[in-house]
């Protein structure tokens, strides 16, 4: 069950000129469902990426990589097989997908990225892929959305218009990922494109500084994925972004976009039934501030005390003091109750304030180190029963 | 359910010459049961200690440190409460600690080394410790053992006897621990004594080495407890100990004590139901082949996927490929079974084989990066609905 997250209305997706949807039901691995989505772009689209840093990097990652340099005429994504861990064999079949959609979408091959999303160490059947891709149906944002879920049980999708000095602008994006989540650069899989015509350094930029507030900012379990991809596209079909001020306001709405679809990845974690904001404050830098929250949402013990809805103070400071930062004073709140310091509870404190606080689906666990002024935030879900079941069960 | 670990058999434990030791039931958190172990050492014992290295090590801890500056002649060791993140009324309290300890042997408060396990954040009532000192029994290592439980679910004690130059010398040690385990310098407690006579740099050095060796290369949960300690004690009362083969004999010895006591804390790791051992070779350093062993034991996926007896090899490969190492090849074993290198699933390989390896309640996952000579070995177990059960159940 999703932590507050419904699924996406499709009426509140608006279409992104310059980007043309289509989905195929090619059976990888069950047959029937949307498993392969093709985004068809407009010639002069801008394309900008960040990629998982995970040595094991899938080979649709290396392809990806490789033919960003060039223009951009098409993505190509598939579920339920991740094409990773897969050596030689799997450069060619990712490369053999990239042949078949650049036919499919008439561009070359070496304008066309591919993803891929599933379990490890398959072989990818790029066979049905290529099938598929035969008989692709044009879809919405929505659908597109769905076609690339694996264990998310909402599809994640949102949108956003923005109005710019030459006119107004539509931000449109997707994600996927419920499990092996600390994206290290970017998540699973996100997509988000706009039809503003932005040039692509500008783009990288806006890129990697929203990916930083938003993909990087999450962890479910602290296990970074081999096939993280996180895409910009700009088509170029709609209006020119070239003025300081409209160039904020862009990235803006791209952040506001890419960190909805973040979080909608922590409120579908695998067994999570609760969302939690880790907001550090006072360090002395971004990476001890980081640090800080990284401990606390990657601790297994924390993250089980949340489960319970159990203010479990010790398990919080523990992390906090095994997170390899210097501070000496400390101030720990629960959403607005300040619970702790480095002197140990509150005396004003009382256990029920606490316990009311973590009976909420939703609460922001506050660290202030006193110790400087950089702050980060990340979001993070409990562990429960269900984590331990899903992935037992299913095959990544 | 621990694995493969029955409880301590009295008459395997040998007595050690120089320690005296006594249990109390001062009703910390249940009444009745044995929660305070008092050790006392014969004049003249060295002592060599670890500690964690949390920043909100715990009262005892810190006086601990502290009064290991002196001549040593008590160690007083409660259950049922950490007195962690309780600031200078922590310390107080501990200080009263030493204060009766002291009383109750017969020597100076600053000659007594306090030790503290259980629930974080709770004031310890150090008045119940100090009424139980007043009634104290003498017992054996089995039941002192015994008298230091938490979550554990079976006692831990191990003895061993080696003949050196000089005569017969003994080595008998006791740990706890079960949760809140990845030791940063030594385990949630452990004591190893001897009656060798040994000098105390040359003991702090044997320490070092065997804690490496063994507290340090073990987790559950990858949280680093507030009250580590691991204590080495020479009470002199038996041999003395000065040549560099028997150094080397009585080193040994320790380290394997200190090893199986850190097994035995996997063994009973919370919720486990498999003892696993990770071993990674081909490093280009100890560093590195720590970094992956650490990435496998960590990883949630991979952990659940043990217990689900499940040899799904891209979980592993995808922690090998987080663990910010390089190598170019690699192979990967379970037991002796080879399943992949950098390339894929190795083409030997059949599914059956690797899930009859996963099957067993003990495997070693083997790692070689192909890369150099150094290798290290990592002792952990399988996330199961248990370790969820007891952590959002329990209060640590």
């Amino acid at each position: 069950m999703a932590v507050n997250l419904p699924p996406p209305d499709p009426a509140s997706l608006h279409p992104v000129r310059g980007v043309d949807l289509a989905v195929a039901r090619a059976g990888i691995k069950k047959p029937g469902r949307k498993d392969v989505l093709v985004m068809r772009l407009a010639a002069g689209a801008t394309v900008a990426g960040v990629f998982t840093k995970n040595r094991f990097c899938a080979a649709p990652v290396t392809l990806a990589k490789k033919h960003l340099r060039n223009s951009v005429r098409a993505l190509v994504i598939n579920t339920g097989n991740a094409n990773a861990g897969t050596g030689s064999d799997g450069l060619r079949r990712a490369l053999a997908v990239c042949v078949a959609t650049g036919k499919s979408v008439g561009c070359k091959t070496a304008e066309v990225l591919p993803f891929s999303t599933g379990v490890i160490m398959e072989p990818l059947p790029a066979d049905k892929i290529i099938a598929g891709l035969a008989a692709t149906e044009p879809c919405d944002w929505a659908s597109a959305a769905e076609a690339i879920m694996t264990t998310d049980t909402v599809a994640k999708a949102f949108s956003k218009k923005i109005k710019l000095s030459g006119g107004e602008a539509t931000v449109t994006g997707i994600a996927k990922g419920a499990g092996m989540i600390k994206p290290d650069m970017a998540t699973m899989l996100g997509f988000v494109a706009t039809d503003a015509k932005v040039g692509r350094s500008a783009l990288q930029g806006m890129l990697r500084r929203a990916s930083d507030k938003s993909f990087n900012s999450i962890t479910v379990d602290g296990d970074t994925s081999t096939n993280d991809s996180f895409m910009l596209i700009a088509t170029g079909a709609g209006v020119a972004v070239a003025a300081k001020k409209d160039l904020a306001l862009l990235e803006a709405a791209i952040t506001q976009v890419a960190t909805q679809l973040a979080q909608a990845i922590i409120r579908d974690g695998e067994g999570a039934t609760k969302f939690i904001t880790v907001r550090v404050e006072g360090g002395r830098s971004v990476a001890d501030c980081r640090k800080v929250a990284y401990a606390i949402g990657h601790s297994p013990l924390v993250k089980t005390a949340f489960f319970a809805s159990d203010p479990n103070l010790g398990r919080i400071l523990a992390a906090v003091g095994y997170a390899g930062v210097k501070f000496s004073k400390l101030s720990l709140f629960l959403d607005d109750v300040r619970v702790a310091t480095a002197e140990g509870r509150h005396p004003a404190y009382r256990e029920e304030q606490g316990a009311a606080v973590l009976k909420k689906p939703e609460f922001t666990v506050r660290v202030d180190l006193h110790a400087g002024k950089a702050k980060a935030t990340l979001w993070t879900c409990d562990f429960s029963y269900d984590y331990v079941k899903i992935n037992a069960e299913y095959r990544t």
